[in-house]
């Protein structure tokens, strides 16, 4: 294997592919970065079995200028080559494997030799069989899980719980999480109304996905048995497992009834959450009061031993009933967080009962729900 | 106490303070802030023991603006106020503390009560007799303790050495550092000979006291029997403890013999050195070596299981005796950035013996000397 290639353009490369290769696996091969190059051009693979990431520089990319002087592939260590590809002087580099395992890394005065593994000990990708795809605009997406990801469960003793639901029927995309504490639900309307699917994607995945999709346009998505694919432009892959069993039905838990209801500018309140986020942190219970009447709406925490903060909140509108209700304001800083600057409508039931954040342009298709904490 | 004051000007001088105050102090009280306000102004203090730092927002300050409403003195939480004073909604906030500790800060609808310390428990500042002063430029003193601290010893078990050596006599100013591995040594003049001081400032001082000197143009040096306070500007007060004991003679240390000497620019060497470094840090000896000839000059570092790095370098000029010396990357680095991007004169003896980087345009007040590694 030799070739020579663009160093800023094969960073590029190798660190959406570094997203999937994790230092602390106990598979020493995949501590590695995977380099194959075939006339089609230079594929970097990286993989934690749960995500797999294949990127293709191809052979006629401009930016990269790869020259191809003999095809072959490697397994390299991928912290520190990708430290030594970050480092080398010049422009360009050129790497080559003529023998055995060790590589020449050379780039202008500086050179390298370090050893690699065999390339065919590495763990092939899943083959899979698509089931159903379909293509969505990268923001959208981007959009979806940001707004979701937020509510699934770090518990890994409720496993399902720690992806989001995805459910694919009738030209709509749903979108929902759950920690049960609070639920995030996002739909999409979409033009293929004859795709149909049902998976459950980790949240950890969804992450990392995120990180990568602002580079794209659009992302094509293929659903197999237990694997989803996006593909993000022609030269990007990313695989994740999909987690299995059944997801609980999120929507029964939306309640239907608004006794109370508060029109605000989500920025606004945020900074009111946080604020007082800071003694309910401080003190041994992570709760802050909300209390609305038909005259004013009032933030407040108190903890004995640390102090007290109180802060009253404008909202565009109020109506129905006084109500004082309880809830962790971690939860709420979240919620609040992915509405950004919009316009938002709290509707609540009673004190006990989980209450619902929705856009005032958009109530129906996207919702934040949290549920109070009883404090009596 | 009461008082309104500008949140901006409160939050700099608040940030300043918090540099000497530590949550990990045995001592509760020294974890918070101290508010003292007279007819003066508002006086911040905070202290490890180590250092304390005060600083006066005075009543004439147009940025702060201070209304003193009621004098008073009050110790307050200083993690958890400064967040709060961070996070407050609008441009002035008020502080009142009128009966008892509990202390209430208000701006716009926020408003916090919080509990603080009683100020008359607060440790006194020491009070010192002066013996010497000296005031020096901010940036001269900036680059000298740069230049410096990178060289005292990290190891409490000499604590002598864990400070930089300041030695006042003749006009001249000192700083030496050494922790038996490297040493690093600078001289300035300056106009008022008849000043003679000798002292040892612990390291952490330094670098907490160089992060100010940016804000500020002169700086006045007290030196007292144990302590030695930096007056940078007209309000703000560094104190640091002295270390005590004698400081071992560091001039012995500095070869006056040069067989090989190498020119060259200190940016472009350091990085060839980060590369090597690489590799360095990788193997389970983190040495490199440098082999010079009168026809090239190379860095090179070699770890079996790990791999090879050389790299040729060019220097300006080579002179004498052809040279392989290895040594520890990591104080070349640091000391190579004591330069930044200007000519150097690396000076070696023998392979055994320490040598020396000096600027070409400043060989005799400014020296940093590392200590070769035996390899063989």
């Amino acid at each position: 294997m030799e070739f020579t290639i663009n160093r800023a353009a094969f960073i590029k490369a190798m660190n959406n592919v570094n997203r999937a290769i994790s230092s602390r696996t106990s598979m020493t091969i995949l501590q590695g970065i995977k380099l194959v190059l075939d006339e089609t051009g230079l594929t970097l693979t990286g993989s934690n079995t749960d995500i797999s990431i294949e990127i293709l520089i191809p052979v006629n990319d401009d930016e990269a200028n790869l020259q191809i002087i003999e095809s072959g592939a490697i397994v390299l260590p991928a912290s520190f080559f990708s430290n030594i590809v970050k480092r080398l002087p010049g422009e360009t580099f050129k790497l080559t494997n003529t023998a055995g395992l060790q590589t020449n890394i050379k780039s202008e005065n500086a050179e390298f030799d370090i050893n690699g593994q065999d390339a065919s000990a590495y763990p092939h990708l899943p083959e899979i069989e698509v089931r159903n795809n379909l293509t969505l605009a990268a923001d959208t997406l981007n959009e979806i899980i940001g707004q979701t990801v937020i509510a699934v469960s770090k518990q890994l003793s409720q496993p399902i719980l720690t992806g989001v639901h995805f459910i694919l029927a009738s030209g709509n995309l749903t979108a929902v999480a759950t920690d049960r504490h609070r639920l995030a639900q996002r739909t999409v309307g979409f033009e293929d109304s004859d795709v149909n699917a049902d998976i459950i994607v980790p949240g950890t995945s969804l992450s990392q996905l995120q990180a990568m999709l602002d580079e794209v346009e659009k992302v094509d998505v293929r659903v197999a048995e237990n694997q989803v694919i996006f593909q993000l432009g022609e030269n990007t892959t990313f695989y994740s497992r999909l987690l299995e069993g059944n997801y609980p039905d999120a929507s029964r838990l939306i309640p239907t009834e608004k006794r109370t209801t508060l029109t605000i500018n989500a920025h606004d309140l945020l900074q009111t959450i946080e604020r007082a986020a800071l003694l309910s942190h401080e003190g041994r219970s992570n709760v802050i009061q909300f209390a609305i009447t038909s005259e004013k709406s009032l933030i407040s925490s108190n903890s004995p031993e640390i102090g007290r903060v109180e802060e009253q909140i404008f909202a565009a509108e109020t109506a129905g009933d006084d109500l004082t209700i309880s809830f962790n304001p971690d939860y709420m800083r979240e919620a609040l967080r992915s509405f950004g600057d919009e316009q938002i409508q709290i509707g609540f039931k009673t004190a006990l009962d989980p209450f619902t954040l929705v856009p005032t342009n958009n109530e129906t298709n996207f919702i934040q729900l949290i549920t109070p904490v009883r404090t009596y």
